[in-house]
């Protein structure tokens, strides 16, 4: 757990978020600005900076995030009609939490480019 | 390889693509519509239909897109600026080719939301 990380807090239950999956390794929770019907974001329990961090030994918390940001989609009935998965990196992204998070966002039709 | 999946041809060769990085699962490519400076795909060699079939086998796979998605980002100088890594699945989010695909966007300022 990082000092000072909000994720790491609602990881373990300091601050409340509205949790609707979560597994020994993964907690998804709804974005408290949401930008879609669905907007879900899925985060490691452990403390992950950024998306530039992962490199080939995070294959089983890649594989157990998207597993779950998929069970989330096909849970809000996304399946049919589909859904974006975002990662930002860095300041031209617009990261706002140095803690590694999916965004899931469905239940609209999503214009492109992304940003 | 599947029947006619525009990038398993790139991935065989059939089809011409600039080519950035590559190794023995994983291939990158400059979009041929650029969103951005930076616009590059990552896809697997192995045909993969959509980011809505990663489930927990496909951990190695994931970690070496990620990999390969940093290393783009890092050689066209988008490490600190930053980058947003993009799945598209399904109609709702405009995924035009069924063959699993990342999208690596950088060098401007991206908006949001992300579509």
């Amino acid at each position: 757990m990082a000092v000072d990380c909000l994720f790491c807090r609602i990881v373990s239950g300091d601050v409340a978020a509205d949790v609707v999956a979560q597994d020994e390794r993964v907690l998804a929770f709804r974005d408290i600005n949401p930008q879609a019907p669905t907007h879900v974001l899925v985060i490691p329990r452990e403390h992950v900076a950024s998306a530039a961090d992962l490199a080939e030994h995070h294959g089983d918390l890649l594989a157990a995030m998207f597993s779950m940001a998929n069970g989330v989609a096909a849970a809000d009935g996304r399946v049919e009609t589909g859904y974006r998965l975002v990662f930002n990196v860095g300041p031209d992204a617009g990261q706002s939490v140095d803690h590694l998070h999916l965004h899931v966002l469905g239940g609209r039709r999503l214009a492109w480019p992304p940003g």
